[in-house]
């Protein structure tokens, strides 16, 4: 089997891929490991900047986004109970939307399924080669049987824990991590959110997060050790865990109900240097992971394969490898300022095991800046809705 | 004998409150455990916020400034040797001034000798009393005889190291402080500075400072090692280490001579709370210590004293307690975004032991962000000229 780009994961980035290029008449094959409903059943944050949801329309994929998704021109602070407001729209006439990344999954897929593009799932060992040659190959095994794809380019949109990233030669790389000594125990839940937009807390026994999947669906968090585990907390002890971070007020209105869903993320900051070797490009989790503080994780997914679409259209087009050869370092300068921004976010609203009375001192200071400095707040909301490329 | 304010220091925090309540007609002594000499020989940073510059005016002790003050509408930061200037007066329409700080102590010390105004130096075992009673009293030895001063408040304006502090018993006092595991090695030099404006530039190597004391008087500073010896250290090694951390051209037109003044001086953030104890004011170094990047820490003790000064003139004039009961939270809330904000650019512009790869990358991001965001401008332009009150 032979095509053109060959992506590596049919996650929201390589879905995307996929569809980008086939819009521009460029064949491409999506080879996921898993299956389509394990890939569907995955909860995950939904804030797109608006230069999300402007991929989302130029692929064609947005009409139930613009019925179902939420406008948020703000978003809520709050520190040990005070709150205070970044009024996106006010400060830089910009706003996000809240829209489910299982639900912009959902969309890219049945669209790819109605284009009757090729989607191979549950896809045993994939393994890539030669990329690093002008014929690079993907392996994979499916019902027992080895198959191989011949192709111009592998786009590796696979994941943190992906094939991709894993393959390439570990001198030609460099990696940047941060480990935090926390996670995040989620809870999904049929009621309406506790506000319009949302909150994020801190709070002296820990961070906590008030968003939301649709007007009748709620997503809350807390900070939790990172070796905690699900079982220990009911939804009982969750839900007065929530209320003891937030403001009194807030926490009065709070409606809780039973779970539907509940599990703990770690939180990590990673960065591979570069993106690109050879024909094989990295995009999404593959390339870098954030902490969610900030939703920046599916933003710089669809960041770098917007760059990296165009590349490949510049390529096959124009017969340009302009696009190729900036690739890695148009991707390395965004991600950079966003996981910034993302620990930024992360540290300002998190209890650190490190942080003593004075870093909490400088917490609360900072908090108190973005309540009283303009640019302090225009930092926030520029980075929020999604600094430009 | 008796006054009504007893002020313990002579440093310029000291010398300023006495001048703005002599100049109010209440009677204050000051107490220095140094003499005059040693006080002056103090080699301090001297960049002054527009509010400093008003209180010297207010005082009447500006007209050496206005003269020999140069006003700076800039700073430029360099990161691996990349400058990016930020503009102050474009930004926000503001500037600073370069003063030393020995010359602000001078020209109040000559104001205070010229006025007739009692200053008593090289009292020994200064020691303060009954503050929180209604009748203050400060002890002191010179010449082998012991005095006792009678007052109605005590200006506790005597550094980090001072009695005032020291005398508060210890479960009425919270300490905050971050010690940085680095120093600041400081050459004076009689050469044009390099630049018309300062330079901080982080390098792999270290933090480097450019600045001036006068158009012929140039004060440079390199990141050494806390535990670092002057001794270790030639003219040619600090000019050889400073050529490194700077841009080449830069480095190209450093002018260099033999050191005049060489010193390593430790990085601290500190802040006492509260910094009101009955009849006990603290102000300046005695109440809050910030390291030297950012300038700030003449600046806050000259907003401390000007709102003691405000507060003790509103007490004997308009017989009201507001401003001496409000004194501590109004410095505190200015002290801990000034603390925010020095300790935000030691961050960015130092080499930590803890830094690691991850953290220099972030660090680069924050300049890459400072350069391309005029809101990340405009938070270092208002917090370098100075935040209001």
């Amino acid at each position: 089997m032979r095509t053109q780009v060959a992506i590596i994961g049919a996650g929201p980035a390589g879905l995307m891929l996929g569809r980008l290029l086939e819009r521009a008449g460029i064949e491409a094959v999506i080879i996921e490991r898993r299956s389509a409903d394990y890939v569907l059943g995955r909860i995950r944050a939904g804030v797109l900047e608006q230069s999300t949801v402007e991929l989302l329309a130029r692929a064609g994929v947005d009409e139930r986004l613009k019925t179902e998704g939420l406008v948020h021109d703000g978003v809520e602070i709050s520190f040990d109970g005070d709150m205070h407001r970044i009024d996106f729209s006010g400060l830089i006439g910009r706003h996000v939307t809240v829209y489910g990344q299982t639900e912009v999954t959902r969309d890219l897929m049945e669209a790819r399924t109605s284009s009757g593009a090729s989607s191979i799932y549950e896809a045993e060992d994939v393994s890539i080669h030669d990329f690093d040659g002008a014929r690079p190959r993907v392996r994979y095994r499916k019902d027992g049987v080895t198959h191989e794809i011949a192709c111009d380019f592998i786009a590796g949109c696979d994941g943190f824990h992906g094939v991709t990233r894993a393959s390439v030669p570990k001198k030609a790389l460099q990696l940047f991590e941060r480990v935090y000594h926390f996670g995040w125990l989620g809870v999904l839940v049929d009621k309406p959110p506790v506000a319009e937009e949302l909150i994020y807390a801190h709070h002296e026994r820990g961070f906590a997060l008030c968003s939301m999947r649709s007007p009748s669906r709620s997503r809350y968090y807390v900070q939790v050790d990172a070796d905690e585990k699900v079982a220990a907390w009911s939804d009982e002890r969750f839900w007065d865990e929530l209320r003891r971070r937030l403001n009194p007020e807030v926490a009065e209105r709070l409606e809780t109900g039973p779970s539907i869903e509940k599990s703990i993320a770690p939180l990590r900051s990673f960065v591979a240097e570069p993106v690109r070797f050879g024909r094989l490009f990295l995009a999404g989790d593959a390339a870098h992971i954030v902490p969610p503080t900030g939703a920046k994780g599916l933003n710089m997914a669809m960041h770098d394969v917007r760059l990296l679409a165009d590349a490949l259209i510049e390529h096959y087009g124009d017969k340009s490898d302009a696009g190729i050869d900036s690739y890695s370092a148009k991707v390395l300068a965004r991600t950079w300022k966003t996981e910034r921004f993302s620990w930024w976010m992360t540290s300002l609203l998190h209890v650190f095991p490190t942080t003593g009375a004075f870093g909490r001192r400088i917490q609360r200071a900072e908090f108190d800046y973005l309540k009283s400095s303009r640019a302090a707040a225009t930092c926030l909301a520029e980075n929020y809705t999604g600094l430009p490329d």
